[in-house]
């Protein structure tokens, strides 16, 4: 019997053969050995291509009993036609794990779907691991394995993600290079002809580079094992879904069963919830949320405190809290007489505390530290704290008429002046943030671009608009609740 | 009695008063200052700073008496306590516009209040009109007009906001940089003294060169003529709004009127669909609804097409739709028929249609063109449509083994190559809308760089998720429905 759980040596081989490597640009076969010289995989690599002297500097073998090494993983990319005997091969050399990029299995029709049984019986009997048919891949930051089809070059961190589509799987880390999100390790399940989105569940659950699991997930139905796994499973870590097809034509296309929307989306939302699922409605929430739990430490309870720069944008962050069913309580007297020595006499005394003033004499930094050290606050969300968006459009744009120069050059060295330097406010919030243990989420506000830099150099958890923050630190505060509730944490 | 509403003069000055220009890097008259030199404003600017020569190779004047010109507009950035004898020297020199951009007036206190009060009545007496106080300044692009505190060049278009929050104003447009949103006017409309926003709705809905009206609300009651005014626009152009201090809280925020959360944002959404606007419910969906309306037909009906590269993403796109009572109807037999001349044996024959392919002998545009011209569509949305996605992660980076740079050449031979060439998918895209008269809507998926691109070298309406895409699209549905309802559109 094969066991389905210990991963360890697909997501880590120290050797692979990839059967069906390719010298042509455009074929996967091609791709997928570029993307892993590209990463710089840490074990040895046997492209397997017996018309091919060799391909992208690697060495080829005619056939895998040819690779002189033993051998973790084979990546197969061959023709389905073709794929059955090669199990037999992988199996006399002793290779325990296949991923099997090959399509037209059992997605395409009854033909495959008996050539899939055969593989799969094939697997089983001789204690192989089958990732797929019809997968785009695996990656794992720790080997550096980048098996991807895509020529594409996750972030790594600490998420692990399992998608039941391969394109949503891989679009979901493409995208993530723009919100800093870090990948430990990711699988495109493809058919799940053997191993399941459940097998893989079980592996993250386990392994202890993974912090949060994150997963697409189209075919699951109701009574198989995945829903009591993941129960357990959040107990001890957070598992983010995003569940594709719950409405009546998305399900037809997930090629699933049928059902009313109302009916199926309600559904799928209560049994998320009972099993401690974080349940992402979209495909932005779904990284908006593995980033958020990747990058924060969870609030004891649902009482915000917020900052801002700008006046408007507390209102909108107030609307959202509240929209939310989080508390935005207001300041007790204390806190606003310690305030009120340091903003203008104007100020409005309340939650949102509006900074009302210029970036001279900068009252963020004391009235921060107030805010968050307040007993009566389990998080805070904190608008507009970076001061770089200063004249940052315009350093690097030189043209203009001539007596702009000289102020852009003054521009250029004031930025430059301070960018070796660390923005000594979003220092103070990372160290809050450890002090505290409370969560600090910024919000950056125009720049998509310091959004990044706010994740990036100083680990902040960060979004461009507050409502995103706010769905967010929503989703923490739920999980923290559960936690308590089921005992894992003391409230 | 000063006339509100024809602000032809206020927009488009030939000639500008700077009161309060400083040489002083820092300060709110040296900033705005050096945007409108920045921005190469069509007219003449006058510096009015007793002790100062030239500013930013401007000449500088001592008073507005001693100014040579006839001026059409007065900046005024000094402090407030010296601004009432200004309006006087104002109204001596025949100046009918000024934006008051000094703050600590009616938002202060009673003090400025009385302050104000007294402005407003010297204006109203002198038939001058005044924009703010407390305003973060205007915007025009016919006149290039850069009258901004922030340093920040927004994008030229055919989308005119007014803001009662000026950081959310001047944010939407930064934020309008990464999403290629121009602006054709905007205004901060501060305190309003005198002019409201009222006036800045109905100056918009005349103006020819305004599409799409945008507006961040906060204050206005439900007795004040904003939404009776609006209700005639919106016949007109579209209106679109975001309302912050729905929540009790937000509403403190907001310094206005208090309320129990659920009362006011129901009633909110109500009166705004009662007067035909489109209502955003996020900062995102505030720029995601304007730049749909600025750049796309509206559809006949609600019913939508979808052709996807990745089945996964169907499935969200289908969901969206569900969710957002769009409607995504089957494929007819006669079209099924069509596109099996196209598309593999084993293609899922639905829709979304689910391209299964590889990008030789691309099958998107021939089937797109069918579903497109397909009278069972008002609409489509297209998957992963652009292929300039192919290896862009690896052009810009040498680095890596040395049996890789030959690839990467490659691979920047092949970008290159096609940088200078439109990509004819996309060319075909823009086509079928003129053709058709449909919405055609991408989702860039993965690259935001391919989503702006879209936008820009295409003008075609594109997203980087799908359910943005969708969002949107009900939005432009609704409308048009809206209109048929009115009368304004013929079914």
């Amino acid at each position: 019997m094969t066991n389905h759980t210990d991963l360890e040596s697909l997501f880590n081989p120290k050797t692979i053969a990839m059967i069906g490597a390719s010298p042509t640009p455009g074929k996967w076969g091609y791709f997928i050995l570029l993307n892993m010289l590209k990463a710089g995989f840490n074990g040895q690599i046997f492209p397997v291509n017996p018309k091919a002297e060799s391909i992208l500097g690697f060495k080829c073998y005619p056939a895998v009993s040819e690779i002189p090494e033993s051998v973790d993983l084979a990546i197969i990319t061959i023709p389905s036609a073709l794929v059955s005997p090669v199990i037999d091969e992988c199996a006399a050399c002793s290779i325990r794990n296949i991923v099997l990029v090959t399509s037209n299995f059992s997605e395409s029709g009854e033909e495959g779907a008996a050539l899939e049984d055969e593989i799969v019986a094939k697997a089983e009997k001789y204690g192989i691991r089958i990732v797929g048919p019809n997968t785009m891949g695996i990656f794992s930051s720790d080997s550096r394995l980048h098996a991807l089809m895509p020529t594409l070059m996750p972030l790594h961190g600490s998420i692990s993600m399992f998608s039941q589509s391969g394109n949503v799987g891989v679009q979901m880390m493409d995208y993530g290079l723009h919100e800093n999100l870090g990948f430990s390790k990711f699988v495109s399940s493809g058919n799940e002809a053997q191993i399941t989105c459940v097998d893989y569940l079980k592996y993250f659950a386990e392994d202890e580079a993974t912090k949060v699991i994150m997963g697409y997930v189209e075919g699951f139905d109701l009574d198989t094992d995945l829903l009591e796994v993941t129960k357990e499973i959040t107990l001890k870590k957070p598992v983010v879904f995003l569940k594709g097809g719950k409405s009546e034509i998305g399900t037809k296309a997930a090629a699933s069963h049928s059902g009313s929307l109302a009916g199926s989306a309600a559904i799928n939302h209560a049994v998320f919830r009972q099993a401690g699922i974080v349940e992402a409605m979209t495909s932005l929430e779904l990284i908006d949320f593995a980033k958020s739990f990747a990058n924060s430490p969870l609030p004891a309870g649902n009482r915000v405190g917020i900052i801002t720069r700008g006046g408007g944008w507390g209102v909108l962050t107030a609307d959202a809290c509240e929209q939310s069913g989080l508390v935005v309580p207001p300041l007790p007297e204390t806190l606003i007489r310690e305030i009120d020595k340091i903003l203008p006499e104007y100020w409005n005394r309340g939650n949102p505390i509006d900074l009302v003033a210029t970036i001279m004499n900068d009252p963020l930094p004391a009235c921060l530290k107030m805010l968050v050290e307040w007993d009566g606050v389990d998080a805070v969300i904190v608008l507009g704290a970076g001061l770089q968006n200063f004249s940052y459009h315009y350093a690097d744009d030189l043209e203009g008429p001539p007596q702009l120069i000289e102020t852009i050059k003054f521009i250029k060295e004031y930025r430059e002046a301070g960018s070796g330097k660390l923005d000594p406010n979003l220092v103070l919030i990372a160290d809050l943030v450890k002090q505290t243990g409370k969560p600090i989420i910024s919000v950056s506000m125009g720049s998509q671009y310091s959004h990044k830099e706010f994740m990036k150099t100083y680990s902040i958890l960060s979004f461009p608009t507050p409502e995103r923050a706010v769905g967010s630190l929503q989703k923490l505060a739920e999980y923290s609740q559960y936690l308590t509730k089921n005992g894992v944490l003391t409230g």
